[in-house]
């Protein structure tokens, strides 16, 4: 069907297919396009706006499926380490950890780690994207007599991120004990800010090489940077095809027709059934491979678009709770809830057409011939057969749902995807009229924990007095 | 805090800290209590309700703590394999995988796959919950070379379950192929109906060695059973504490005092929520070991509580969606949209009190005095420090939060842990008035699946003919 690229399937949110109380009508539609053509809104035609935005720089993550230079020294880095790198470790959170994990498990065998024939050579991946001394701990037990066949990637902007910081110091004195101030050096590689910040300070006294976090871009837009690119060009991910799949669909998200924009039309959708009360966003890959793509699109549409807009009274909280989900296996867990349940949802499936391989199941064991149908069948196949067989059990409940088609599940595809929902992102906010770039809602618990972990001045010490008496356990509470 | 067990805490959905708008206020609390002891309900006391239907007989997975049949079957068949069992593999889907996982997680090291020394001798530990041939064929791969020293557990009460079925059909000629009969025979444990079924005929056939799925206990509520014990106690995890764990839960939860049984506040307090449009349940482990008990808890909430109510004109269509999260990772991926989005979310934290081991960071690095405020700290002091953080702010913006602490992650209260929120499950349908046991929306899916796989019949043909024609692709929709 799809020719080359993903494509984007939306006839199963019409109301021809679910009825005119939750399907979208052909006059809703129009009042989409003309929301998207200006004819409705205040700031103009919202692609040419978006156009217009990324012209002028304020969008920089659309550069970067351009930048030589990025892939450029990713590389350089690569061929650097060839041979001395049997195991790679991302210290990185949110922006910097999500989109790490999301390329891995799409794009490399789900063996990797465990499996050498499977991994040719290259490094194991580990990401750590949080501070759990359990956890951590049964790394560093594994990882203390493999330290100089271990390299570290510290990825943070600032390197004020206190996860960050945290597994930092751990690490910086594991290797200092270990294997010295050299081995420190060789085996640290710092992803940061190009010219300011702790993590540039300490990258320069103690001699790490270096990548750099670009400008302006957001964590959870950065995956098509030095962030994302280097653990996977490690891994021997193909980061040219995959930058050449965000250029095409640059190339598509770019067109001012709104029925041909892919990433305007996501977008649409969305919004308009948040408007209308679906407050959650599922999306649902039937495929492994995808599963993690999942969990970075959950960060980019939660952090991008719940945002508060307004003051006092007049506030009005914004936001569609996006939710991971995984077919076939969340069938057995919330398929159940998605059509008996309140019809609070869109659903967005994640498809692919042709699987990399696909396994035949074998003959139907004698005494159980009620498994004839299954005899000899591909499990890609049944995988595909159930996502049709889902989703016509939700449109028969009336849920609306879209699907992404991939072709293929590879570097060119992925890069496509993952550039087509940071755009329909974008889109979404514009809708929205918020700003999809900064989240202002984290600071009040960075500087929450800051002041508990004494961060000296009287204002971390009046903020922890007052944090504490909020949350000290009152025993009249506790069962 | 806690003394032994696991304790709830729900200060922080009160009207005295969230404020009016969005706390339970002291008249509310009443209604719930009033809810419970029955002045306002046509059944009489929900507790003793619950209590009665425990002693009819019709909550079977209560009995499962008390079992003693089922640990030592399960303890019998894991002295048997002791020494020939290198990797371990369930085949099974939904409930049949996600306590399996959960348990594992929770009660296991985080490189148990990867580390010799830290499995000390007990097999590794696949469980494969999906039917994509991607990601289990690279697992084929790797296990082909090594089936005599792999078990194969297949879990289905019936041997219906499609993607089970799959599974199985392909690691059986797998092994037939490889090594023969006899080793299919040694190499295949069934876990299935005591009497009948298909996977039950198929294993007396073969004579694969099983244990029971006991009658009356859905997958979501069978992680006590054999379901979930024997991958367990094959992975050295102490199952008698678990159970025992359990069993300590079940005196608190019969308690016919409201105020003291933690599994009818969590109902009561979900149930009020849900019915003033917080239509979202989040559950946020602070800890790695927790994250998939809240993957675990999301199939046990969303199956036994979405659920439609009534008929035709009058049916309600109920259920909240949960949502699993995890800290302090998601800090840095949904907190701007639980402070700032819709406040449509009950927050349910799990903190650890006491870590089962604990990292200093180490000193600031020289040219980063800024980070002096982390220099020697403990890990875990910042991983709690930051869950107190993230309420503060959640509690700033009126957002309702209960935490239930761990004194420590152990088999106990684990145990505890889940029969807890399997009886808050029991609690919250007797409040919504729905059956909780059931699932009967999955059906049609499963019905689809069938035919478009090509079960023969008729009615499946015609099926097959109805659905391929409302999914068919038109282009007309395809961006």
């Amino acid at each position: 069907m799809a020719e080359s690229g993903i494509r984007l399937y939306y006839k199963n949110v019409t109301a021809e297919v679910i009825g005119v109380e939750n399907g979208i009508t052909d006059a809703q539609f129009d009042d989409l396009v003309a929301e998207f053509d200006g004819r409705s809104s205040k700031t103009g035609p919202l692609i040419t706006e978006l156009n217009r935005q990324r012209a002028a720089g304020r969008t920089p993550y659309r550069d970067l499926p351009y930048n030589t230079e990025y892939p450029a020294d990713v590389k350089q880095l690569v061929s650097e380490l060839a041979g001395r790198c049997e195991n790679f470790v991302v210290l990185g959170i949110g922006g910097s950890a999500l989109g790490n994990i999301a390329l891995q498990t799409a794009l490399n065998p789900y063996m990797y780690n465990i499996d050498d024939a499977q991994r040719k050579g290259r490094p194991r991946l580990f990401v750590f994207d949080n501070v759990d001394p359990v956890q951590f701990g049964s790394f560093l037990d594994w990882v203390a007599g493999r330290l100089d066949r271990t390299i570290f990637n510290v990825i943070s902007k600032s390197g004020q991120t206190v996860e960050t910081a945290a597994q930092f110091m751990i690490i910086r004195r594991l290797l200092l004990d270990k294997i010295g101030s050299e081995g420190l050096r060789n085996q640290v590689i710092a992803t940061t800010d190009a010219t300011k910040g702790i993590l540039r300070s300490i990258s320069e006294d103690a001699g790490f090489r270096t990548l750099i976090v670009p400008e302006g871009v957001g964590g959870r837009f950065s995956v098509l940077s030095p962030v994302g690119l280097f653990s996977a060009a490690m891994c021997g991910i193909d980061i040219d095809s995959l930058l050449a799949g965000a250029k095409d669909m640059d190339k598509r998200v770019r067109c001012e027709e709104f029925s041909r924009n892919p990433a305007a039309v996501i977008a649409a959708i969305n919004w308009h059934y948040y408007n209308r009360g679906k407050n959650i966003s599922v999306m649902m890959p039937y495929s492994y491979a995808l599963r993690d793509l999942a969990d970075w699109y959950r960060q980019l549409w939660a952090e991008s678009l719940g945002k508060a807009k307004g003051h006092d009274d007049k506030q009005v909280d914004i936001g569609p709770t996006p939710v991971k989900a995984l077919g076939a296996t969340d069938q057995h867990s919330q398929v159940q809830l998605y059509r008996e349940g309140p019809n609070d949802k869109l659903f967005t499936f994640l498809q692919v057409e042709n699987f990399n391989r696909d396994l035949k199941t074998g003959p139907a064991p004698a005494p159980a011939p009620e498994l004839g149908y299954l005899a000899e069948k591909d499990m890609g196949v049944l995988l595909n057969s159930e996502k049709t067989a889902t989703e016509y059990a939700l449109l028969d409940s009336q849920r609306p749902c879209i699907t992404v088609f991939f072709p293929e599940v590879n570097a060119r595809t992925v890069g496509e995807f993952i550039y087509l929902f940071e755009v329909a992102t974008s889109f979404t906010a514009l809708l929205f009229r918020i700003n999809a770039y900064d989240q202002p809602a984290v600071e009040l618990g960075k500087e929450a924990t800051f002041a508990l972990m004494g961060k000296p001045g009287k204002k971390d010490r009046d903020l922890a007095r007052q944090i504490r008496s909020l949350t000290e356990v009152d025993k009249k509470f506790l069962v």
